[in-house]
């Protein structure tokens, strides 16, 4: 039995390579992520992929998320580069990549909405990426509903992953989030706060 | 069988007029207990136990909590009423209310620890009831450490009651929690921060 994981994350080494020139010393998930070979290293993931048999993944971006890392301005570079990597490793590897999911330069949506189509059109995207916050924001935001309704047009699923950092509070009092609690459970949180409000402020509603 | 519920709110009728003296106007979960009757109305009360055949309850005060309503110099006093009530209604009433558990002005540690040797010694209190944040503070903040030791003494348990209001926003960028996810959400999840504060700050090293 054919086994597809579909929310597995990837730097393509194009991608890796501008993020260090941009973000080379992001703390927090960006340190983390910095430190996992599998995320750049082609062969150390084949490697691990062949222990799992008959074994696909759907690639996505890993954290920190592009609007995290780059301003409004260099922000869609980013997701060009990210995503026109995705769509050259499902290129030269179908036997283990089946598909992409692409990211967006959330901080400058109208880009956003312009990369949607293209990555729909172009690059054969299966679906796009988000986070439970943009720099703090919440995805019902009004500016972000054309996203929404344009990935509802092509069909085609949003992935949505967590994104709060130790700079979230867990206590009015305090500054930051102690003991990896911003992550173990803050991110079940913000996922089930983000769904909340997006189904409260009526987006299925709209794109039911 | 006999069922005993160990976490069930109330408040006694002289510590109910007293809030609605200095706390008539809270809101949040303050005017929502204000619309429950059964939380004041004993009459009430019975009629639904009745419901539920050999039941007996634990009794504990309802959200707010006494710091929430009253200042450092005034808390002491409310915690002596209620707790008092508590007693009382254990006392009159033992084929219903099997026990309580206390409260104490959490904004006032001293007069806290004085309250709980109290309850002990001279209620029978089966334990003492705190919340997850005392006005915004956690738990595991020093001040607070003298009590958990003193229930550690005792070998009594701390209930412990989230307290999350909708002033604890969900995202940076914003200042409230909308669509009653404070609560839905938040209360739980505050129950699990609080968890992890508790364990990691060595709590139960130091009171195994």
């Amino acid at each position: 039995m054919r086994k597809i994981d579909i929310f597995n994350h990837i730097f393509p080494k194009p991608f890796y390579d501008k993020m260090m020139e941009v973000a080379g010393q992001h703390k927090d998930i960006g340190k983390r992520v910095r430190n996992i070979p599998v995320l750049v290293d082609l062969d150390e993931r084949f490697r691990v992929m062949d222990e799992f048999g008959d074994y696909v993944q759907v690639l996505s971006l890993a954290s920190p998320p592009l609007e995290v890392i780059a301003e409004a301005d260099r922000s869609p570079e980013l997701a060009r580069i990210a995503n026109d990597g995705m769509a050259e490793l499902c290129a030269k590897h179908p036997e283990r990549f089946c598909g992409f999911t692409a990211s967006l330069p959330m901080n400058n949506p109208d880009a956003a909405l312009s990369e949607i189509n293209r990555v729909v059109k172009d690059l054969g995207a299966n679906g796009v990426q988000m986070f439970t916050n943009v720099n703090g924001k919440p995805l019902d935001a009004p500016e972000f509903q054309p996203l929404f309704d344009a990935m509802a047009q092509h069909d085609l699923p949003t992935w949505i992953h967590p994104a709060r950092g130790a700079n979230f509070a867990d206590y009015l009092t305090e500054d930051r989030s102690e003991y990896e609690i911003w992550w173990t459970f803050g991110w079940p949180y913000e996922t089930s706060a983000m769904m909340a409000r997006l189904v409260f402020s009526g987006l299925f509603d709209r794109n039911p």
